[in-house]
Order: C-alpha cells, then sequence, then structure tokens
C-alpha cells in the first residue's frame, strides 16, 4: 500500500485508553471516534475497557450503538471514559499466549483498525502488538495516540493531557500564592507536583514570575541532581528578598548519585518505575530541621491529572486534533505510528500541527526538559521556558498582550513580545 | 439619628479583611472601596493592613491613592490583598490597652467609619470595637462584613467564600470521581475538607449524585455524631452497590463523646480553636485495618479557600454586593451591625438580598447544617440541601435546565423542576 493513498480496510475499529487518565483522553477518543464513523460510517466502533488487560478479559464496548449524547459527554469528562490499566504485555518471543488470545478477540469482532492512546508504555505495548499483526499475517493497522501529563514522549513537540496539568499547577501555585501573602509571618509552601524522571510539570510553574510581579519561586526537576546544602541556600537567600517563597519540586528528583530523593522503601508498579511521592515531605522536615518552622506542603495528587474544571483549551483542541488526526493518516495507509504534535517555530504565533512518528522511535524513550531551560540554584525562568509553556496553558482570548506576551488568537497563537 | 436618613460624616473609611482568606474576599473590599468613593468622593479610603493586628502596628495603606489599575483588579485576586490576621482583642473591660492604641491611629488618620470583613471571631472584634468607641464617645460607624468559607455565621442565609469553597470542592469532586473510575479494582477516596465544627463544605459535596448518576458518595458532618462500627457497615454497604466510593469528611467530625475524631495532640490556634487537620488519616487507617487496602487520602489544604481559578460567579457578585450594601447601610445611619444575605424564598427562582443585622446577635455563635438535611448513614442528599447549595454553585449560565435544576438567569435564579 502506497502513503498518501486512502484505503478503506473492510473491518472495524476499535479504541482504548491505557496508563494514567488525564483531562482530556476523552476528547482524543472523542475525536477518533467521529472521525472514524465519518470515514466509514458501515463499520463499526468498538472501545476496549480498561485498557490492553480488559480487552484480554473480554470487555469490549460498542460505541456506535451508544447514545449520541453519551458520545458528545466525552469532551466534557476527564479521565479515561472506557477505563484503563498499567498492563504490560510479555514478549511474544518468548510467550505469545496473550497475543494468541488478543488476536482471537480481534478476529471475533473483525477489528482492522486499532487505537491505543497513552504514554511510553502504552506505545510499547502498541509497537508490541503492530509487531505481533506483521509477524502472523494479521492485516491491522496499529496507530498509538499520545496522552500523558508528563510530558515526557520523544518526537512530539508536546503531549495532549500536559497542557492541562500544566494550567491546574501553575493556577493553583498563583492562587496558593496570595494565599500565604495574606499573613506577616515569613512563609515557605512546598508543592510536589508529578511528572516521574522528568520536569516538565515542576518547570512550568516557573513561568510563574512572568504573570505575578514579585513572585519568589524556586523550582527543582529531576534534570539537575539535587544538593540539600545547595537547596538550604537557594531558600535562604529567597527568603532574604521577600518572606514568602513557593518551592515546586518534581516527584522524581533525583540526588548527585541517581537516587530519588525520599523515596521510602523500594516499591514499584507494575512497569517495574519506583512509586514515587515521597519527596516533598523529605525536603519539609529538611527545611524545618535547618531553616525556619513555618514549611507547609501539598501535595495536588490525581487533581493535577484529572481537573477538567481548569483545563486548557489549547490542550482540549489539540487532544480531539490528534484522535482526529490519527484516523486520517490510518486511512492514508500509514501504520505503527504514533500522532506527534509538531509545532511550527518559523510561524509568528503559536502554530501546531501533527505529524506521523514511528512507534519504535517513540517507545521506551523518555524526553527531558532542556538543560538550557533550567537556570541554576532553583531558577527556572527563561524565555524559552516561557515560549514553550505559555500557548498550552493559558486561554489565549482570555488574556491579550497580557504581561508582555501578545496572544494574537486561539489558531494563530501567542507572541512575546519583550 | 434615624434609620434610613443619609448621613455623611466628615472623616474617613477604613477597611481591613481579618480570619482565613477567600477566593471572594476581595471582590467585598472592592465593593466597599468603589460604593464608598462614589458617596465620598473627597475622603479617604484606608485599609488597615493584616487585619486588627497590623493596624495595631500602625500598617496602614491609603487606598485612595492607589492605581486605578490596582483596585480595580481586586476581584481577579484571591485571598486577603491588604493581608490578614487572627488576632484577639482583650475583653476591654480588664485591659483597654489595645483600644486606646488602635483608636489613637484612628483619630491621626480621622477614621469615621470601619468595616470588618471577617467571620465569626472577626465580628467579635468588630463588636468590640463599636463598644469600645460608645463607651468613650468616638464617633465611629462599624459595620462587619461576613466573610468565611465555613459558612457558620448565623442570621445570614449564607456567607461571601462559601459558595466558592463549595465549587471548589464539588468539582474536584466531581473529577476525582471520574479518575478513580478509570481503574477496575475497588477503591475508596477520602476528601478531608475545612469547615470547622460544621458541615456546609461537606454538605456541599453530597449534591454530586444529583450531577452525576451513580454517583457513590458517603458524606460525614460534625452535626452528627461519629461512630466507627457504623462508618464500617456504610462503606461495606455503599462498596456492594459501586466498587469505587468517596468518602467526603469534615475536619471538626466529633464522635459521640464530642471529642474531635483524629485530632492528634492538643494544638489550639491564637482564637483557642483546636487545630484540626487529623481525622482523613484516622478514617484512612481504620479502613485499610478493617475492609480494604486501597484507600486514598487527599486534603484539598488552602486550595478549597483560595481557588479563584474555580470561583462561583454567584459568590463574586454577591461578595462584591455585600461590599457596597455595608456602605450604603452605614451611609442610612445604621451602626455596630453586619450585612447579611437574605434569600427571597417566596421567589420562584434564587433572589437574594441583604439586610443589616446586630453584631451582637452574631458574633461567638455558630450555625449547623440543619439535621434534615442530613440523612442517616453517611447520605447527604436531600431536596433541601439542594436547593440551598445549587445556586451558590454553580454558574448559572453555563448549565441551562441541567439534571433537572432549571437556572432561569443569573439574577432570577433557579428552579428545581422534579
Amino acid at each position: 500500500m502506497f502513503d498518501g493513498m486512502p484505503i478503506l480496510r473492510n473491518g472495524n475499529c476499535m479504541i482504548a485508553q491505557s496508563g494514567g487518565p488525564t483531562a482530556v483522553i476523552n476528547s482524543t477518543a472523542y475525536g477518533c471516534i467521529k472521525e472514524f464513523m465519518t470515514f466509514n460510517g458501515t463499520a463499526t466502533v468498538y472501545a476496549g475497557l480498561y485498557g490492553v488487560q480488559g480487552i484480554l478479559e473480554g470487555k469490549i464496548r460498542n460505541v456506535s450503538s451508544l447514545p449520541p449524547s453519551q458520545v458528545e459527554f466525552l469532551p466534557y469528562m476527564p479521565s479515561a471514559a472506557f477505563g484503563s490499566s498499567r498492563y504490560r504485555l510479555k514478549d511474544f518471543r518468548t510467550d505469545d499466549r496473550e497475543y494468541q488470545k488478543l488476536f482471537q478477540i480481534f478476529r471475533k469482532y473483525n477489528i482492522r483498525y486499532f487505537f491505543y492512546i497513552g504514554g511510553n508504555d502504552s506505545m510499547d505495548t502498541a509497537d508490541k502488538i503492530y509487531d505481533y499483526a506483521g509477524l502472523t499475517g494479521y492485516d491491522l493497522s496499529v496507530c498509538g495516540i499520545p496522552k500523558t501529563i508528563d510530558n515526557d514522549l520523544v518526537l512530539t513537540d508536546h503531549c495532549p493531557g500536559f497542557g492541562s496539568a500544566a494550567k491546574f499547577v501553575t493556577a493553583a501555585g498563583e492562587d496558593i500564592w496570595f494565599d500565604i501573602n495574606a499573613y506577616q509571618k515569613p512563609s515557605v509552601m512546598i508543592l510536589e507536583v508529578m511528572g516521574r524522571d522528568t520536569g516538565w510539570i515542576a518547570a512550568a510553574a516557573g513561568i510563574l514570575p512572568n504573570v505575578i510581579s514579585g513572585f519568589n519561586i524556586l523550582v527543582y526537576v529531576p534534570e539537575k541532581a539535587f544538593d540539600g546544602p545547595s537547596f538550604l541556600a537557594d531558600v535562604s537567600n529567597a527568603l532574604s528578598r521577600k518572606n514568602k517563597l513557593l518551592v515546586v519540586v518534581s516527584e522524581g528528583l533525583k540526588d548527585k548519585k541517581g537516587e530519588y530523593v525520599g523515596l521510602s522503601g523500594n516499591q514499584k508498579d507494575s512497569f517495574d518505575h519506583p512509586q514515587l511521592g515521597g519527596v516533598g515531605k523529605c525536603l519539609q522536615r529538611y527545611l524545618k530541621k535547618n531553616l525556619l518552622n513555618d514549611v507547609k506542603l501539598m501535595q495536588f495528587g490525581v487533581l493535577q491529572r484529572c481537573s477538567i474544571h481548569c483545563v486548557s483549551e489549547t490542550d482540549q483542541r489539540e487532544a480531539e486534533m490528534v484522535g482526529r488526526q490519527s484516523v486520517r493518516y490510518v486511512m492514508q495507509g500509514k501504520n505503527g505510528f504514533m500522532t506527534a504534535l509538531e509545532r511550527n517555530e518559523a510561524a509568528a504565533g503559536y502554530v501546531c500541527g501533527t505529524k506521523p512518528v514511528g512507534l519504535k522511535d517513540v517507545c521506551n524513550r523518555v524526553k527531558a526538559v532542556p538543560q538550557a531551560w533550567i537556570g541554576e540554584g532553583g531558577k527556572c525562568n527563561t524565555v524559552q521556558l516561557l515560549r514553550y509553556m505559555a500557548p498550552l496553558i493559558f486561554d489565549v482570548k482570555k488574556r491579550d498582550d497580557f504581561m508582555g506576551i501578545r496572544y494574537v488568537d486561539h489558531i494563530d497563537g501567542f507572541r512575546i513580545s519583550k
């Protein structure tokens, strides 16, 4: 089959969601469902419930037979409407029994298009399914659709889900900043945020001094090795400027030896990743012992990934866009790919499109925050960072020419005029 | 002076904020400032910084000389723009040195109008200042303006600040509900919310089953004595209906002996109130030990009081309204009063106005959630509760005829059609 040629296989479509929920995965599912129905009105759209794990258990829902109102509600609903899992498929070269079962189910429902919405681990799953289909000669189009608040997928400018997480963290950070400034006494608030081994979500908070003047913030990300005494000096310094301070810290912060800061025990999740979440408490104890007593800690927990009440409109629209584009690429004959977001760096404002990239080039790799975007001593506020983050976070029409960032319009994007 | 007669004292105005921040105190300050400037363009508006404590330290800001853009920004800023404190004035009958100092400052700035924005304790402070002015013959109008997310002031239908806290808790509760439903395994999420000795904020979450069908929620408020074994039975029962459950619990939950559930130690704040916040952990341990392992805990902390990113429009408008009305009442000669919110129960929709009530009738009293609104066994979802909460929480224009609640418009209010 030739790239770019429209094709239509005689078969049905299955969509499934995997990994941690976001505020906009359902927008992606919505885009995918609606676009597939447009291209092929006679085929059936199925949802595999609870990711590949649920599919293996035979949990399949016929989306085509749902009342239209339920499908139309999808973009207004956070988290994974069709359920999620963190299930790792075995290597089929050593044990293909799960794959046999999976493809039996595909055959039963005549699934010829498979869309898997997820992060790094899910792209690995999609890639294995693509390879197994090729190996066994089962005619199947496989597309991975990016989704992760961690924003750590390679070969895509950013990941759907990240903008809303970044918006929640910056909006909450702004609100909390005003809250701690109500009282006279010195006060440090530590905000522990998600992001696994990368600091994208924490770094987003680094743009707050561009939005609020006098904003006192330190940001610590896994991309820079953490050192206790330097941290103490940074905080002490920051408090000498103003006696209120936000410290934003990634859950995956590591020390110079590469070990997680504040990791308690050796708990692992089902993908064998360490279960993170102890760094905030660790830094709080450390500051209380060595510097000042009034150190509070806020862990946003699932709020940062599910808060559709604080959704980024850019994120929501792009999430739907990757869903729709994935169907178009598949209909053009693309296979074994992920639909990446591509920002037009040459454009005057923020313009973002999509492109297909190979699943094999994406899975099991991690994109870090560039070192050049991170300053020394907890500073994380560079023009590059602002330029990258601002259009993903701010709802464009609401703030025109705000704090030196000139938004043109939602589609045409924004300009940094200073 | 006769009630209802417009008067203008030859003097200036001071506004101060006290107690815990809310998302909309600054809207109240804004309304008060703008209305006073309208009535008396030649007098100066001062802000006492950090409540009565800051005023005693001579921390006064001339608001009339601020750039207009700073005043206009007030409604968009959560927390207390002029700072807050939790400072208790002594009884002047035993020691009036603080009062002497305070009134020296009033004389210095020729303050003849004093507006104190706060909760129960702040109304007590305002009342003491009113009494001392009367005792010493200092010509001063004193007005308390209600503000508390706890919603526990008497003689007012509700309190500015509460609607936004209730909106945050319901919005976050809705989002978290979808998040825990993404996975197959049984899951209980405990949400610990503020509210001191009353359950208003927790009870607000009780309306969620009206908004989302199949919503599995238990609500525990201080108005009903908490009992461990009954709680265990409630949770067990709820999980037999659906294996996902939200448990919303007030920080001030008490057992049958009237003791706080999960209060660690005997910490008190500066008003001699116990420092709350251990009940969620206590219930989490209890459930893990006796029922199931997957019990998560979310404490919203300051987010529930400062989240202007999730502000209730009704709350924001009413907060400004009480500020403006307070000035009007004072100009009509009212003194020693609080500007209460009064809901027109006879109206077809939600209509809310103001009325002055005596400070002495308000201070140091607490309004509880009516027993009739709270069901047995963690149920907290009655028509009365929904009727009370819905117009305070939902942004009226956004959801028309939603889930059986018909909103007419922002001013005319809403109807429950079922």
